[in-house]
């Protein structure tokens, strides 16, 4: 008689992470098989099998485990379940790894079943392995669009929901420490549930951390990006099951969440970075050798084999090793984790860290297996180039990347946020101020569908907006008002609602926390009374417009129409053919009030005599008016 | 009897420009018609027919001949020829025109036949028509490829070779003023002649003319640009038939001719402006319309059709009417042209001026057409537009420019001159200095063939290499090497290989004639006795790279492959991978010698160990050497 590890077992032992309660638990482990089976000498400390559970139903009938263990390679695997094929037991150059080849039939049934491990013909233990039913429920992985609106917050910096989390011992980082930018400050899942209702009422409908799993680094993890487990989310922010109940709670709210992953790297601090499959699961160089961030090379039909190789295959931070996406265990473990995460979560739509860093064709390859399983999913990519056509380059379905499609469905639009800054900032001139927005628009003709792009002013990388605009209020107002009415999906950064400000570098002062996220701060900036009478007027105009747009379906649904700007003035409208309600926007970005006659934008103005300014509520002649200087309209024709 | 208006006859009777003169040979071919034809009292007065000949076997069976005559549409119009058929007479709005569609079977003969005009049953008169063979000697039509070289010059500023047209009577300007830059200054077709040796001494293969043919225009029409009769070169340049002369001797020499054509305007000098076949010949506009310049209009998905028509149909200038191509009639009359000329000249290539501001659906047919007709020829368009993407997008072939192809060969890579001036004059950052130039090729992604791109420091519109590089040699010297060892066909403009300089604004300088030119001129800096040191430093500097080029296989069909730059140095190659001959170019902009290791290069040096310096002919070794401050070294490996 064999004692099973049973996956609620199984699923503690990843937690223990010192190298003292590992060992300890090891030992207990190695105790209890050998206790059970009666092992010889050839013990096997057994680890961990990822994915833990899996899906019935699923598009692709393969599985391919990761089995993790002491000399595990020494095993023979048996498993016997109706609908459930062992197709091969693949060993690596690392004893301690076998990837099990599963295959599912399309008739396969929830439940358990065994896969037994055995040594030298006895059977040394066995994991209950479980296959789910799927969740059709409604309301789960209902994809972003131009509907939306994104809050993008860091766990870490955004409320502290649950003190008994701020501190975790057994981790590498126990310190908390809210005066410096660099360490952990207790933020966490439960301080985003709490606060769902304020960003509701502000207009947001989407809410994106930046990665929740476990980054179990030695300093400024806080972050996300520098991932330790795929499979568990930091025990900092919750647990796996809180963050599931959290994607609940915000469907239930009628809102939607993206999952913030990471492709390209992870942390020194990962467990398998400890205990490799294989040298090649990552990219690995004779000396430690810098990815050059030239996404050109993956693009330029004059690119070198060794500048494509450095930009890929080259390491982001020396603490982010880089995996290999051409080796296929790691294709299959990265693919599979993201899946799981989706149908375990019921997430709404992903944003993929540092996308053009990564295999292009595993990226495509990924991109149509994710689609495959979840045919609603958003995705986009993170894409911090210099030009469209770059951007347009990641993008599926675009036109310029010959032979070959990323099947990406839209980027983080940073060309157009440089365009948008020089709108407000910059001075006009042929190509320049609301002359570049006007020409970046127009490359629009490079995308498949320019409104998947994610819009924004800032995020966590950037200094923020309000400081970007040398915290001129009017000019705030003119870029929100862009970013509002933009086609596109736009995103906020989290305070930007509040004039949060301060530049990226050198101090990290932009990942500052929430005023009121935590008990005992002096303001509460979640509440009225705890914002002065500008912070409330900056949260009340992106409120204002933020709920306007859910019940504009010009900007719900609607085209773009610009105009080559003259006199300095830039109008585009945002327009649906047979509905009424187009959008008028009218930037003057001057220090001078004009007057405008809108003659020239009968194709869009057609019989319409008066429009509502949505931000004062004023109606107004539409046939000619005064633009007032420094200043985006926002006008709902009749 | 009929008394045959002859085609010599006719031929001559456009020359006559002055009122007076015209009145007056009118009024001598009225009296020959109502003498041979004892016409009644609808006299009509035969001005021309265009083309005024045609020619046998060509791909298209179609002809439209356009008969200018008062009141000619009151004519009945016969022809009888073995296997030319008149399929319809078109009448027009203004009476005095006649648009004969004829077809024209593959197996019709050269010979001529007369089109006869009857009024009242009552012969008026009758034209001979030639039909030509096509002249299908070897040498004509080649095509100008990357192994090209190609000079563009301002005829009437060049040289002088024949003062017998200085002054041509019957024109509208008669002054001739070498002190101005608005006047004429009497260069001339035969002074491109006399200096073909010159220009094959210095490495051009191909010689570039601003338009040839006549722009009667009050004044400052030197340029070429307001043609007023399409069918004839401009007298103060020579003939129809000297032009054909200086292209059969271009192709004697072993080189080539480009033509310049314009599409899009006219001068309102033309001879039917002042007698429009039908309103819409031109685009009408109820008040004077000046085109946007805005390129975007054309491929922005978000255009309003006001913005798109202003930009396509508004006038370039108030002295250039915008024919309209959409009619039918004006689209045969201009493609029937350039085949026209090709055809009887000889001509290899055809540079397209303001390319974006012609109707798109048009050019797309014009191109195919020419195509069908000349297979070998060569076409590129003026693009002056601020992207990669706005380029290729009116390139034939490109992918961006979705369900539409213009068919366009190539393009004037302004977008790469502009990296290239940034290369040379910029400082280096993360998008700027050289690797603006870097970032620009790798855009090359846009293009179906970037190698058909015409690139080039300098034309008739910008302001001299030289200046623009503020009379720096080193600077000179870098560009230079740039432009002749770059993918793409490289065009300089004339004088640039002496040095000479000026700024586009405000005195039109730039157009300065070049010292030797006239006799009598103090210095003649067709020689190298006339030339300073430094001038002869730079004729030879360009002269050795040019003619390396002849005889480099990596340059004449060679691919690129470009480095991410490092350290502020930037490499390409140009490379056959079964050829010898690679050619490295090491472009250090900085003002610091640079000590360049290669092993990264490791991909194009191969086994190679030394190099010869193209410039200064020495040898050295390739692992590892200095690069001099502010040079672009011009490397051929071993």
């Amino acid at each position: 008689m064999i004692l099973s590890a049973t996956p609620s077992l199984c699923s503690l032992i990843p937690n223990a992470q010192t190298a003292a309660l590992r060992q300890a638990k090891k030992i207990l482990l190695i105790s209890l098989f050998i206790l059970a089976a009666n092992a010889d000498a050839f013990a096997q400390k057994f680890e961990r099998i990822e994915p833990m559970f899996w899906f019935t139903g699923m598009h692709n009938p393969k599985l391919q485990l990761l089995v993790h263990g002491d000399n595990i390679a020494i095993s023979t695997v048996t498993l016997s379940y109706p609908g459930v094929k062992l197709v091969k037991v693949n060993k690596v150059e690392n004893p301690n790894y076998l990837f099990l080849d599963l295959e599912l039939s399309t008739a396969v049934k929830a439940g358990t079943f065994p896969i037994n491990f055995t040594a030298k013909g006895k059977k040394i233990f066995s994991y209950n392995y479980e296959l789910k039913n799927r969740d059709k429920s409604a309301g789960r992985i209902q994809g972003v669009t131009q509907k939306d609106f994104i809050y993008l917050l860091m766990p870490d910096r955004f409320s502290n929901g649950d003190k008994s989390n701020d501190v975790v011992q057994g981790l590498t980082e126990t310190a908390l420490n809210r005066d410096s930018m660099y360490y952990r400050h207790g933020g966490d899942i439960q301080g985003v549930v709490n606060h769902l209702d304020y960003l509701k009422d502000l207009g947001i409908t989407t809410v994106w951390m930046t990665p929740e799993v476990e980054n179990d680094m030695p300093r400024a993890s806080y972050h996300g990006y520098a991932v330790t487990d795929h499979y568990k989310i930091d025990p900092r922010y919750g647990t796996n099951e809180s963050y599931k109940k959290y994607v609940e709670t915000v469907h239930a709210k009628g809102m939607k969440v993206i999952k913030d992953i990471v492709h390209n790297h992870i942390g020194t601090g990962h467990w398998f970075y400890k205990d490799l499959p294989m040298k090649n699961w990552l990219n690995q160089w004779p000396t430690y050798t810098q990815t050059s961030y030239r996404d050109q090379t993956v693009m330029d039909p004059h690119a070198s084999a060794a500048d494509r190789k450095q930009m890929l295959d080259g390491w982001f931070v020396p603490s982010m090793p880089d995996l290999n996406q051409t080796n296929p265990y790691v294709q299959n473990y990265l693919t599979q984790n993201h899946i799981w995460w989706i149908e375990y979560a019921g997430i709404d739509g992903l944003r993929l860290d540092t996308y053009p860093y990564n295999d292009p064709i595993y990226m495509s390859d990924w991109a149509l297996k994710l689609q495959a399983e979840f045919p609603h999913l958003s995705v986009f990519g993170e894409t911090l180039v210099n030009a469209v056509a770059n951007q347009a380059f990641f993008t599926g379905g675009n036109t310029v990347n010959r032979g070959f499609d990323t099947h990406l469905q839209g980027i983080t639009d940073a060309t157009l946020k440089d365009a948008m800054y020089e709108a407000i900032n910059g001075k006009n001139g042929w190509t320049d101020g609301v002359n570049r927005m006007y020409a970046t628009l127009a490359h629009d003709f490079l995308y498949k569908n320019p409104n998947t792009n994610c819009i924004f002013l800032d995020n966590h990388d950037m200094s923020r907006f309000y400081s970007m605009v040398g915290e001129d209020f009017d000019k705030y107002k003119e870029g929100m008002a862009l970013l509002l009415t933009m086609r596109g999906i736009p995103q906020m950064y989290y305070g930007t609602e509040i004039l949060m400000k301060n530049f990226s570098n050198p101090d990290g002062l932009i990942r500052s926390d929430f005023p009121g996220g935590w008990d005992g701060d002096k303001k509460d900036k979640f509440t009225a009374d705890g914002r002065t009478n500008k912070e409330n007027e900056a949260f009340n105009f992106v409120k204002t417009l933020a709920n306007f747009r859910k019940n504009s379906p010009a900007l719900q649904t609607g085209k773009l129409m610009q105009y080559v700007p003259q006199d300095d003035i830039y109008v585009y409208f945002r327009y649906n053919a047979d509905a009424k309600g187009t959008v008028m926007v009218v930037v003057n970005n001057t220090e001078k009030d004009k007057n405008l006659n809108t003659n020239r934008f009968a194709e869009q103005i057609k019989n319409s005599t008066s429009a509502r300014n949505v931000i004062s509520n004023e109606r107004m002649d539409v046939k000619a008016f005064k633009v007032p200087a420094k200043t985006t309209l926002v006008l709902e024709l009749n």
